[in-house]
């Protein structure tokens, strides 16, 4: 059937064809079925939505990609016909019905994914039958793969190469920025990618952002890497496995992130840089994805075998992420808190040590004794902030940059006790929350830096932590905020009395 | 944040809110997150979208239902601010993790689904972790009761109302309208609910369209049963159970019934309509929903429990489809087909003795004797075929109707057997397809007559099926995909011949 084409101008995140009711039911076709749309040899499959105001009997309403593929001008007859489904809707089944996918099945779902041949209905059931049934590792190392072979794959002239990655969940940890300029120092290659803050008040890439160019081609990643060591890019540019942005495209509204698929997203990265020794941070504790050590190791050891299966080889650190890491959450606030080590404040301590910690376990992967020890020296000569400078300047940042160059919010307010006592627990996700009020991380200078750790001694009417925003109606909101949400909770050392008399009449 | 109203004339099928990527940042919102629109006292809550092309900085592009809701003009100031998931995300989250749902949380879906404020991809994962990890008895019972709560009730002045019901996947199963015309004549209450067809050729609606009105409104329905005892209606008109037709919009994609999801659906159609008691027929046979006599005797079983809970009384028929019923598939063959037989017609016998044996049911639950022998009397009398006119003529039909003024395709053409032998096999699926291609369910007198069934001799030049087409090209479609299809296996008696030595050196 001809139909005359009607550009509509919204993208539904779909490749979508707007049909009037009465074509659908003369081309046998329901909502959501398929249709094959073909105009002077341009060709594509699109998801059928109907109408019977925004299109008349006779047209066909193209979307953003439709119309884009087929050039199609108001007018032009497009030739409609109906098409199958993605073959890889009866493997998502499969796996729905708790069966092993083989290779050739995972392939076509992750191509199908990237030429975004399934519908978010699909897309949907794919990470729910993911997380409800699991793979297998010959599965998870097969979807890894698939994944690399989707994006761009970057080589370098030699190696080793060398790269660490979080799973996520713990605020303020800024220490990728330390890591990469520390191993680089030493002459060790280190392309390291990062991504944007999803859920947390800033990612690596938001942080960095604060001070140089983030958004490299691969050529740049690579020759920087080659000429100066270390780089601290955003993946988003790289188009590194790009299937795992569509995919979580339909975990973030379900607030999932399947165990396989989180292997194979953060593997792929890493396998598409060629990756040769990496280690895997993974936080726990209340507030991140991970609660319970046993959990941690479960992942530390799919992690490593999944390595094996992919030729790089893994090392895992649990690391205790139960409250921020150091003191500052927030790009701009980040940035200053680790260029400050660089420069050589003493402090904070988990900052510090979590970095030195990462470093020396690369370190020894790479076949060097004492690595802690090494990468301590290495930051404490100032060497450490020499390279970083370097990889600032390569990235198009200030030559010579400092923590003094770089701005916080013109607002800030301090947060203080009510009563005196101990901190006795800081709550991560109501951080992030006041964070994100306050304007993080698109605004570069909100954020927050905390006054008071867990476990410190607090008297009444000192700061608990500072909020920082570009906005003074942001600040007053985030405020407002965190007198709700008390962030910071405050006991006496006696948590709870129990009475000499505890048998009581009631 | 206020931001600007521009009308989208799009429906999404979502209630979708278009924002600018930079307003989106500022609000701190992603793609697929929510918020509250508020303009002059009207509320609702959007599902973002982003743009940089569509809208503007500073505005918001408002599509179908919520540009209805706010009733906003171009222009119009609309309060943006960000809003959380419903709460049934959790609930659906529950499920995913195997867990079992209260009341409270199975309620709270419904009304979300109902209200429209779960996305595609929330309903997705829904349908998905129930078909997947299935819901206990208990459950099926809630979501039955909480999907009657969403939608009409009808209450009869006086009972008991007797109602059956096929879950379909047997092809020509018109014994419908059959069954009400002899069950009213007894002077039993029928309001029979249909649905159209979905995947198949017809749907018991289609077939009655040939005849009668079948959108009636929920007083029509009440009154023609109360005044003449039956009624053919199509349940889309009578907003039972709502939350069903956007269930079976993610569930369609996914060619997906889950066990308790479909329970349900049926039963909170029954219920709605104040059923006592319900004969279930589940069809059984390759290329039906059911394939195994175990899988049909666990729906059997749950079908009855479910009643127990709902407090209507359900026996249960196992039948066989694994090929059509009767031999006309298509709505203005089967009317014809089903009109024949009360016209005094000796065959198919399939299609007689499957009515009488339902209705046999449906008497003796009532409390007769006999109940086979009483239909044979009604159908045999001439009783069914006078019942039925009323029928038709109280849904505003032609008085009288006989078979005669049914009007099929005015194209059509015989396939016949190439070779004499016996049919083997008659693939339900292929039919369907074929009797779709050739226009059906939309074009009334598309579809095929079978001349063969399974088991009967075939010589070569015999007619195996007919088929029948409003158009010449579908007719030609529907018959090329016949000759690729084949959906008529014809056989020799020996279907496999082996050797007297059967090893044999390779």
């Amino acid at each position: 059937m001809k139909l005359k084409a009607k550009y509509i101008d919204v993208d539904t995140g779909e490749v979508t064809a707007l049909l009037h009711d009465f074509d659908c039911a003369e081309l046998g076709l329901r909502e959501k079925d398929r249709v094959k749309l073909s105009l002077k040899g341009k060709v594509t499959v699109a998801i059928v939505t109907t109408s019977d105001t925004v299109v008349k009997k006779g047209q066909i309403g193209l979307m953003g990609t439709s119309q884009e593929i087929l050039e199609s001008k108001d007018g032009d007859l497009v030739e409609v016909t109906a098409a199958s489904k993605p073959e890889s809707v009866e493997f998502i089944k499969k796996k729905m019905n708790g069966q092993e996918l083989t290779t050739a099945e995972i392939t076509t779902i992750i191509a199908d994914i990237s030429s975004r041949a399934l519908s978010n209905i699909e897309l949907s059931a794919y990470v729910t039958s993911l997380y409800i049934n699991g793979m297998n590792m010959r599965e998870t190392a097969d979807l890894t793969k698939a994944m690399v072979a989707g994006g761009e794959i970057i080589n370098f002239s030699n190696g080793p190469i060398y790269d660490h990655h979080s799973i996520g969940g713990c605020p303020g940890n800024k220490i990728t920025l330390l890591v990469v300029p520390i191993m680089a120092a030493a002459g060790c290659k280190m392309p390291k990618t990062s991504s944007r803050a999803i859920s947390s008040a800033a990612g690596t890439s938001d942080i960095v952002e604060t001070f140089a160019n983030v958004a490299l081609t691969p050529t740049q990643l690579k020759e920087i890497t080659e000429r100066v060591g270390g780089v601290l890019a955003w993946g988003g540019s790289l188009n590194l496995a790009p299937a795992d942005d569509l995919i979580i495209k339909a975990e973030y509204p379900l607030g999932i992130d399947p165990h396989a698929q989180l292997l194979a997203s953060v593997m792929a990265k890493k396998k598409a840089v060629g990756a040769n020794y990496l280690v895997i941070d993974i936080p726990m504790g209340e507030g991140t994805k991970v609660k319970t050590m046993d959990e941690a190791k479960a992942y530390a050891r799919d992690f490593i075998q999944l390595g094996e299966e992919l030729d790089i080889r893994v090392e895992c650190a649990i690391t205790y992420g139960g409250q921020p890491l150091g003191r500052a959450i927030g790009p701009a606030l980040e940035s200053i808190e680790a260029l400050s080590i660089m420069e050589g404040a003493k402090g904070p301590n988990s900052v510090i040590e979590k970095t030195l910690s990462i470093c020396g376990m690369l370190f020894e992967m790479g076949g060097e004794y004492q690595g802690v020890e090494k990468a301590r020296q290495i930051l404490e000569s100032g060497k450490a902030l020499k390279k970083f400078q370097e990889i600032v300047e390569a990235q198009g940042g200030k030559p010579g940059l400092t923590s003094k160059d770089i701005k916080v919010g013109q607002y800030s307010v301090d947060v203080i006790a009510k009563q005196s006592g101990y901190v006795g627990q800081i709550m991560n996700k109501s951080l992030v929350r006041v964070a994100r009020t306050a304007g993080s991380p698109k605004d570069k200078g909100a954020g927050l830096v905390l006054n008071k750790k867990g476990g410190n001694k607090v008297d009444k009417g000192e700061t608990l932590f500072t909020i920082y925003s570009e906005h003074e109606w942001k600040l007053q909101e985030a405020l407002n905020l965190a007198i709700r949400l008390e962030p910071v909770k405050i006991q006496g050392m006696i948590l709870a009395r129990v009475p000499a008399f505890s048998r009581v009449a009631l």
